[in-house]
Formats: structure tokens, C-alpha cells, sequence
């Protein structure tokens, strides 16, 4: 299979703000222990289209072209001569990429959260100049993950935002069978927020947006229950609205503030500040709150009230670690996850810069909602 | 012993914003498993002063007069019929009072979380009209914690305010030998938390406030390095100014931010919207960040996006909970914590007011500094 | 319907060994915080049936006359003054019984295992008098777990044997969704585990027994594969036997040693020496083994080189604690685990006697395999 | 200073059973991350000396010429181009090797459990045939500890037989401030075992061994207290034998069975069975338990009844592993772990057959009994 590679690398490059253009770059050399996949399917994410728009995201600023792209399946097509066994790869592996290559060696790889390393090297984020929208793509063979047949490429491709969903939830959430989940935000990665939630025995599962469409969304896919927060009356300050709107979201939802059935998990997916601030006022005393979503602003008035006298655990979720993308990947395999209902609109690789756009729009041409766009491989 | 028991309780009790006087009140009954105590020595704090000036905090609000005081030390006098072995106690036994009592049925308290229950009943907070400010007091013995005649009854006193470093420190911050502590505030919680890590094992103690002679008095005391943040530049905004002197601080006290000697642990213990933003922002990757001081006001802006990026753990801490009081003591006993040095002003049990005074006040008729004043119990 | 109390209270009563007649006893008092329960359906356990055969379990030791079983379902038909709102209790809540009530204030039940208590009463164990084959039995009323109307007393009266399995395999064992469980013994108590492990997203559940029936019959329930250890060769020794039999399993089941798919966690569930032996050598590194089986010796041959060289976790499992029947209770609610099938036989509470003769036997009377027997309350 | 290398590395070298001999192998070359170390001093070991006895260890035979030992401290020579700043080396540094180079990318290598790796290559183990008894070592940077001036080599070489003390005490005992610790075995490991506890703030520190001379030693290094178990009583079983050791031992040293002042952490560090089973019966509830020490057999008799009755957790030690060097190292610095006292003889490089040969019997020419053997690295 390796006598068949192409020798040409198509490759959707970015070179600063809004200046992206295709071009052929040379086939990746794989070392020792790295594997070269041929890119099948590849999903945009809103940060993709976050360093289209801007050139950067805070501190990671766009200096040399780089290809674009982090969300991918493909197949792999050479193998480096020190790969192991353990991995389980072949050429023609199916496989799902897991985008950020750590150092291996700083105390933070050793102590197993190596989704801090300080020498990451991610895919679509500088300093890397390499992303997954091009052919072939070269990375280590431990973070080329098998799937099996019943898997699709599609799916493969968004085993990168179902991870972040099993981090937040299963990894830092530490979430139970029998627990009642809320998320706030119901874009891609809050609606696998809440399908991991569901797949690991929520007893329910309570969708909060400001839109009602996504909610109705939401709740076809794996919430329990939707809820949209009202406007602030004349006058009310933040504490007060947030009161009052957590006591309406429990009086609405048959919510308890503690005991059987109350909310022991809060995943904020939205980066909104209310949203944090309800999370915060309707989090059981001892629940755990997962700050997941970056929102436009650095810092957003947080009420240390309630963390204090509820004695909460906030944690900051940032991608992915260990285990999180092959618990991903099984709960697609057992069917306990569906990724399919999340795929909007799919892309041609000559298409890509479209999948941006609509991206961005959050519509598509025809009207419809967009949650996730995917593009196919160069031919 | 019982025998000699007095037949009068004075007290010294609120009655409304600013208004509180001496009364006699009735030797409390003790049922099955209780004790009598009969008071020795007792800490004011600033909630006790808080009460009298506002007759509240927050959702505790003083509707029944209400005997003040909540750390103290005494003498065991009396024992309830089902007082078992295992507490240790017998008339004349020497202890430091632990002042909340749990409903021990609650799914917190049967979790061993029982700090959070929602049936407690804390000396000197409403709805509870009992304080320790008085001759009797009557709680469950195994809240009656003994003290070898080598701790005081002073330093007994003192050991409410130390359960509440140890419960921020060890219980909650996991703070492990050889790691590095931050403590933003050198008021009594903070000094003692100090003095938690220290006791541990501490590689550095950095105390922050913008008190020198507060930083220099926790220098003597527990902290190994001091630092205060300077004041904001001109147009300078919030996020820049917590970036800056989060790396004055590094620089200065030559910090890094990762790796050995980074910062593992943030105490929270000033309630300054300042320090809790510079507290985020100097913790290393993956570090834990305990919420201790309650502030002014409700909500305070927070860095969401350190809390994301480096995955941080922020934890609120809410008074003390189980095997809190009992390494407390330890510590004490083994002369790992030394609490002599914070006792700065002492007064006998009618001069409680003028304690209430001084405290408030923070500086004492003499202008001698103020961190703990003592009182006796009645003669 | 406390007006209508039957006022005799029929009972089932151990004298000594093989000892045991129907008394009336009185109806219990019940004090402030506890509940009066009519007994619906009791279930019998080895306990009780070894209780009869020897008069004791190892230091429990019936000397004053006992009232026999502990799983039982009911109804409560009195609260005492005390009850809190937060156990969800009126007269005719239909409830499972947990049977061991702890001392709620020594160091064991405040760090939230009260499965420790040393002064635990409990139902049918010396020296509590007191047991659930009877019509009325008192307990706190935090022991009283309701069930829906969608349980059945019967299915209530599991509730116990199930959170023997939820304490070992869900808060123990720690199981997770995707992993894979071994499980040693398919008595009621192994089956169980299963279920749990199953209800909790097993990748994998093997069953291992001697008897082929039995494993046929956890196949049927809630085990995916099935293993029979053969016996030990001539002149094999028994760690050559054990690390045979260990490869044989692997093999047969196509289980690796470690990675995707290997052993997770090992639940013990027979006493019987051979399978403590296998169970830690087919576990995976750093996996985790939880004894739950009493066999006939308390000391058996124990491979540490596995423990050591792979670094294993093993835990040994006592009875159930804080959450274990809220989450049992939730799990059959669901359907997530299915009770009936388990139920093999069913009694009058005139037949108790029967009850035991064929769970001793293991075997009823027309050649069917016992499981679990039933036995109504009075009527 | 690598334009000063020396050509010729002088080298140990095991061939089989009882023979070994001087040779010169090839200075090893570096690769990208890894450092070269000149040797400074190498402490012995018992496994190195059962190498040289029986040319193996249980599964790991020596087959091809194999260098031993692997306790050593050195200084760095040479750095490979890709060695991080973040490891703190540079010509001239001083260091403490860590013996064993994980892959790094298996599951268990990202866990953030190392030592459980399935390709670990460790010094002085088949199948590696480099060890540290030679002038010149490579190793992965991350491997070479910095060890400040104050730290001397001596003490540099034996900060790997500490780390086993931090990994079982520390990391895998989870010991804390005011816990009390039993250890069994007087070797260097139980010793350093009673270092670590001790400099973790342990209430009490209890010394278990048959040989007087050597639980006195332990009293003047880091025991409190210190117990020699009696001979078992004629016709007494061994349950019988085991319990009555228990209690004795608790009687003698009065130590409760349970609460304040109980065993917390037992750690057995001398591999015989009568030590295994009192360990067990000395536990209090829900205490730890960390089997350190490898027997002559593989299988013991375990009292599985303690283990079940008082939910005790049992974990076999392994190595050392994420954190372990790091914090021995400051225990050292700090002044907290002595190690000098353990040095009980010196040899010069040409002599390591005669301290190997001490080191299996115990005991010195002189008499003087042997704790540690350290061999300098060649002149």
C-alpha cells in the first residue's frame, strides 16, 4: 500500500487574517515511531474558524503559513519502523487522530495529564504549521486511534470533539450512573457533553441555551430536559437574576437544590456569563462545575458566594488526556453515543473555505442550523 | 464534680445591631449522648463582630437574642448517659469545643461531608440562640474534642480558627510535603493556614497582603516569603494588571511557573477581587485553588480563562469538617503549629465588649496590632 | 393507618443451633427520628442459613433468642416525631430496609463509612435481637429507602444483596463504562455484581464457576462470557496451576494481559482459594481486586508477586454504605438491572423453615436450582 | 568538559551463576534526548547480589552479558542536542540516576504510571545488559535528578532505594501528617520506609523485625517503637499464632485497634509470611496496606478475613514512579531523610566483588553488621 502514495500533498493553508489558499506541500517524513495517514474526513471546529477570522487565538498567533484543520479520521498508509504492536496499526488501519503531540518527558506528561504539556504540539495551532485539511498528515502511532468497520470516517472525524466531552464529563467531571448532569450551551460540544452524560447512566440530563431551536435540538438528541433563562427584569442586578432564574429552572424542572435527583454536575459549554453564574447558583452543595467553553472575555463576575457555602469544585477543562479519546471511541462502538444526528452539512476538499463560512454564519445557504460541517479528504 | 455546679449561666447575648448585654441564663440540660462544658477561654472572630454590627451575615439573620461566641475551650463537668467510651472524656477533661452540630441522617452527613449539612446547628449563628460566651454550654461529646494539659486553654480556644486551616490546607488543598503554598491575607485564617503548610512540609510559604506590618508579622511567623502587589497604573485594566504582577511576583520571589517550585497550592483567605485574580494567575498548571475569605461582595470578577487553560482546581472552603479538629489538635500537641504568638490581647469575660471593640477595629487602645483577642470565661 | 396496628407482632426466633420457632413479640417502640415498617417480603441470605446451622458466624455468637433475616421490604405504618422531610417518608411509603444502623458519631461514621461502625446494630446478627422475619420492625428512618410503585416488594426485598454488589463493584471497585469485569462465583451475590457491572457499561462480563448450570444461567442474565477453570494436573503445584489456568482463560476468551480490553477490576464472590488465586493473575496491572466472598478459612494462599509485580489494588468488601442503596434502588427503577429473574422460589411466612432447608440444600424440592427464596410477611 | 571524556569504560560485568568480571565495553553514544553520566558511587543491593547468585530474578535471566548495578549518582558529561532546559542540566551537573526508561507512549506510560511499563528497560535487568557499575551511563535526560551541592554523592546513590520508600509510603500509602505507620523488615528498604514516614510527620512509627540489633538501629534512625514477635506457641495454629501476636503487640506498645492512634499504614518490607498476616491484624479499618517486599515464594498464606472484615486496602509496591525521585530528593535536601547512617561500609571500584560478597552475608570482616555497601565509580 505504500508503494501506492501520491506524491503530492493538497493542503488548505492559512496565511493571516482571511488569507487562505490551497497548496501542494511535500508528503510528511515519519520517524522512528510515527504513522502517516491519509486524511479522510475532517470536521470544523469553531476555533478552525476562530484563526481564519483573526489570525490567532490569544496567545497563539498565526506568523508562518499553516494548514488548517485538528478534527480528522483516515487511514493509515506507512508505518515507522519503531511502531508497536500495542497500538495496534497496519497499514489500512482505520483510524481517528488525535491532534496534540506531547513532549513525553516534563513532569506533567510523567504525572499523566499531558493535555498541559508546555512543549504540545497541536495540529492547526501555532507554532505547529501542519493541520489535517491536506492528504497526508504524520503523527505518533499512539494518537492514531483504530476504529472498527462500523465506524465511519464521518464519526472518526468527531471523536476530536466527542473526547473534549468525555474529559470534561467522565475524566474531570468524574460522572455516574444515576447523576444529574446540566450543560449550558448546546453546541457541538455541549450536545456531547450531554450524549457522554447520557451514555453514562444520567438520570437526567437538563439542556440551558437561549435558543429555542438548539434546545428542541438538544432534547431530540440527549437531553431530558430544556430550559431557557428569561431576561433580567428593570433593575434586578446580577445576583438577584441569578437567584431568581436558578429558583425558576428548579420550580420549572422539578429540580431539588440538594439530595435525590438534585444537579451534581455542571458543564458550562457556553463561555456565557449567566450561564456561569446559574451553573454556580444551581449546583448541589458539594457538586462538581466544569468550565469548558472560553468565552469572549478573559475574566466574567463569578459568585464566590456559592462555591464558598456549597463547598463546590470548579475545574477548568482544557482538551483532552489520557483515555479520553479510546473511551470515545468505544462509546461510538457500542452505539452508545450517535455522532451522526450532529453532521449538518458536508464539503468537498475543494469546498472548504464554504465550510468555513457557514461555520461562522451558523446557517447554512438553505436555511438550516448548522452544528457540524465536515469536508472529505483531497481525492 | 458535678455536684459543684453553679446554678446561673451568665451570658453575653445579642439582641439586635449593636445591642447586646449580660444576661443569666438557665445551666442547660444535656440529653443521652451530650456533655456539659463550662467555658475557659474564648476567640472572637470577625463574623461574632459582624453580627453585632449588622445583626447578620447574609442569609443568618438574628431574630431571637442570641448568646455569641464559637471558639472556645473548657472543662468537661457533666456527661450524658450515652456518652461512649471511645470520645475519651470524663468530668474534668480538658477540650476544645468543635461548634456546629450535624443532623448525622442526611445523605452530607452519612457521605462524611458533614460541614455541609443542612440541619446544622452552629453555636452564635441563627437559627441557633446558643454561643459560648457564657459559663455552660452543652454540645454532643464527640465534638467535644480533648487537649492535653500541654495545649492551653488559650491555644484550646485558638483551635476553631486552625480546623478552619486545616480543612482549607489539608483537607481540601491536599497539600502534600514539598510542595509550595500562596496565602493571599494575613489576618488569623490565613496566618494559621501558613502555619497548616508549614507544619506539612512546606518547600516555600509566600504570604501576600498590602499590609507590611501584616507581612511581616507572618514572616516571623510561618511564611517564608512575603510580597505585595503594587497598585494598578494608569488606564491599566484588570486582566493586564493581574498579568503583570502576577510575573512581579515570580520575578521577585524567583517563581517559576511550572515545574519544581512552582506554586501547587492558592489559599484564598482576603476576599480582595484582587487577589483572587492574581491567585489564578500565579498557580502552576493542573494546581489547586482554595476559596476561604468570604468578601464583601457576592460576585467578583474571576480569571475563567487561567481556570481553563491550565485545567485548575478551585475549591470552596466552608468551615471544617471531618478529622479536621483532630489533626488541629495534633498539630498543636506535637508543637508543629505554634498559636501563643497570635494571641495579641487579652480580656476578662465582662470586658467583652470592648474585645468586640478593638477587633473591629483592628488595632488595640495601645495601637498594638490586633489578630486574635481573648477572652476569659465568667469567674 | 397507624390506627389500624395489628397488636401482636408474629415472629421467626433463633434459639441456638437448629433451634427455631414462630413467637409473638411486641410490637417495637419506635423513638423520635425512627419508622415502624410492615414487613412485606424477606429474602434469605447464607447468613441466615448459616446462623441456624452453627448458632454464629465466626465472633457473632446468637446468645439471647433472635428474630432471623435482613432483606426485607415494606411499608411503613408509623414515623416517629423526628422524621425528617428530606427521607421522603409517610404512612404507606413503600420502602427497602437497610438493616445495619450505625452509631452516627464515632470517627468512622463522620469520615462517611459507616459500614465500619464498631457499634453497628445489625438486623439478625448478634447482638441485635432483632430481625425482619417478623410483621413489624423498627428502624430509622434513614434506613428506610422508598421504592417506586414500579418495585415490587419483592424486587424491594433484593435491595440488600444488590447493594452488596454496588458497594463492591460501583464505589469499591470503581467500575467505569468500557471496562471489563471477571467475576468469581455465581451465587446470588456474584450474579449481582454482574448486573451492577453490566447496569454500569461493561465492556466485557465474564463469569467463572464450577458448576456449568450456574454459569448457563449468569450467561442468561447479565454475563458475556463464561469460563470453567479445570481441574489441576498431576503433580502441578499450585501456582503453576493457577498461572495454567490463567492463560487458558485469556486464551480461550481472547482477553490480553493488559491494554484495550484487559481485566479491569476482579470481584471475588466465592472464597473459594483457586479463584482468589486466578483472579489476580488474570487481572491487568494497576487493576483492581475486590474480595467479597467469605470462604471456610480465614487464611488462604495468596499470590503477592502479582500484587506486587503488577502493582494491584485489593480491597476487601463489608457489607454496604453511604449511597449504595439510593444508587441499587435507582438502577432497578430504570430497569438497568432486572431482580425477578433471581427469584426462584417463594414462601409463606409459615414455611420459613422450608425457606432454609432448600437454600441450605441449594436445591428445591422438585430438582430446581435455588437462587433466591422469598418469604411473605405475616399476613 | 566532553573534550575531556575519558575512551575506555570500565565496566562489571555478570556472565552467568557466580561469575562476573572486570571489562572495558565502548563509552556509550547519546541520542537526542538522553545525557551521559560519569559514575560517582553505586550503592548494592539485594537483587544485584541475587543476579550474581542465581544469574536471574524470577522471570528476568540473564543471558547475555549484563553490567550490573543500578543505585548510583554521577555527574553529566555530555548532553544530547535535544535535552530540554526544562531538566535543569548542563555539563558538570550533578545527579542521581533513575534506572528505568519507560516507552512513554503505552496506556500505562500516559496514565501517568511509568513504572508499569511493558518495555521498561531498566539497569542491571535483563533483557538490558547495561547497568552502573562503569565509569560512563546514558540516559534519558528527564532520568538524571539534580541533586544540589549539600546532597553528596553517597547520599545521591541511595536516593533510589529511597524512592522506593516515597513510591510505597507517600505515593501508594497515601501517609499523612499524625498517622501511624507500622513497618515490617529492617533492611535498607523498611528502613527508608520509616525515613519517609517520619519526615511525613508520623504520630508514631512502629519497627517490626526478628533481629534486635537491627530494631535498635531502627529506634536510633527513625522508630518510635520498636517489636520483636515471639515464637509460636506448641500445637498453636497459625490464625492462632497471628492473633495473639496482634494483640500482644498492641498491648506492649499500647496501640489501639481503632481511632485515635491506630495503625494506619502497615508496610511489609520483608517478605515473610508471619509478618504478612500480623500486618493485617494490626490494620485498623478501612486502613492501608503496601506489600513491598518480594519473599522467597511466590504464594503466602493472607488472612483474607481482616482484609474483608476491616476493608482494608492492600497495594503492591513496584519500583517507583511519577514524582517519587523528585520528592526524595528534596527529603534529602531538606534535611528530613538522613542517609548517611546507612552507609555502613565503603569499597573502591576494583573491590565490588568483595562488597557484593558482604553485602550476601550481612556482615562485615569486621563484624559490623551491613545496611548499605557503596562502590566507588572507577578512578
Amino acid at each position: 500500500m505504500s508503494g501506492q502514495l501520491e506524491t503530492d500533498n493538497p493542503s488548505f493553508v492559512l496565511h493571516g487574517v482571511e488569507d487562505v489558499t490551497y497548496e501542494n506541500r511535500p508528503v510528511p517524513d515519519i520517524s522512528g515511531d510515527q504513522v502517516l495517514i491519509q486524511i479522510k474526513k475532517t470536521g470544523i471546529c469553531g476555533s478552525d474558524v476562530h484563526y481564519l477570522q483573526h489570525g490567532g487565538i490569544g496567545p497563539f498567533v498565526v506568523e508562518c503559513p499553516m494548514c488548517l484543520g485538528h478534527e480528522s479520521s483516515g487511514v493509515v498508509v506507512k508505518l515507522g519502523p519503531d511502531v508497536k504492536p500495542i497500538h495496534g496499526l497496519k497499514e489500512g488501519s482505520r483510524v481517528a487522530l488525535e491532534p496534540g503531540a506531547c513532549c513525553r518527558s516534563c513532569a506533567d506528561c510523567k504525572a499523566g495529564q499531558y493535555e498541559l504539556c508546555q512543549y504540545m504540539k497541536f495540529a492547526a495551532t501555532p507554532p505547529s504549521i501542519y493541520g489535517t485539511l491536506c492528504r497526508y498528515y504524520a503523527l505518533p502511532a499512539d494518537l492514531a486511534h483504530p476504529i472498527p468497520e462500523s465506524v465511519s470516517f464521518e464519526e472518526g472525524a468527531m471523536i476530536e470533539p466527542l473526547a473534549v466531552g468525555v474529559h470534561s464529563v467522565a475524566n474531570l467531571g468524574g460522572f455516574k450512573s444515576d447523576q444529574t448532569i446540566i450543560v449550558f450551551g448546546c453546541g457541538p460540544v455541549g450536545l456531547l457533553c450531554m450524549a457522554v452524560a447520557k451514555a453514562l447512566g444520567a438520570r437526567r440530563v437538563v439542556a440551558v441555551d437561549i435558543n429555542q431551536e438548539r434546545l428542541e435540538f438538544a432534547k431530540s438528541y440527549a437531553a431530558t430536559d430544556i430550559f431557557i433563562p428569561g431576561p433580567k427584569n428593570e433593575g434586578e442586578d446580577g445576583d438577584a437574576y441569578t437567584a431568581r432564574v436558578a429558583a425558576e429552572l428548579q420550580q420549572t424542572l422539578n429540580i431539588p437544590e440538594r439530595g435525590k435527583g438534585a444537579i451534581d454536575l455542571a458543564i458550562e459549554a457556553s463561555g456565557a456569563p449567566p450561564c456561569v453564574q446559574l451553573g454556580l447558583a444551581v449546583l448541589k452543595p458539594a457538586g462538581t462545575y466544569v468550565q469548558v467553553g472560553m468565552g469572549a472575555k478573559m475574566t466574567v463576575p463569578v459568585p464566590l458566594f456559592y462555591i464558598i457555602s456549597k463547598q463546590i469544585r470548579v475545574i477548568g477543562s482544557f482538551r483532552y488526556g489520557s483515555g479520553d479519546y479510546p473511551l470515545a471511541v468505544s462509546l461510538v462502538e457500542r452505539g452508545l453515543v450517535k455522532l451522526q444526528p450532529l453532521v449538518t452539512q458536508r464539503f468537498a476538499f475543494g469546498e472548504a473555505k464554504e465550510a468555513f463560512e457557514i461555520t461562522k454564519l451558523g446557517k447554512a445557504r438553505d436555511g438550516k442550523g448548522v452544528i457540524k460541517c465536515i469536508i472529505d479528504g483531497p481525492e
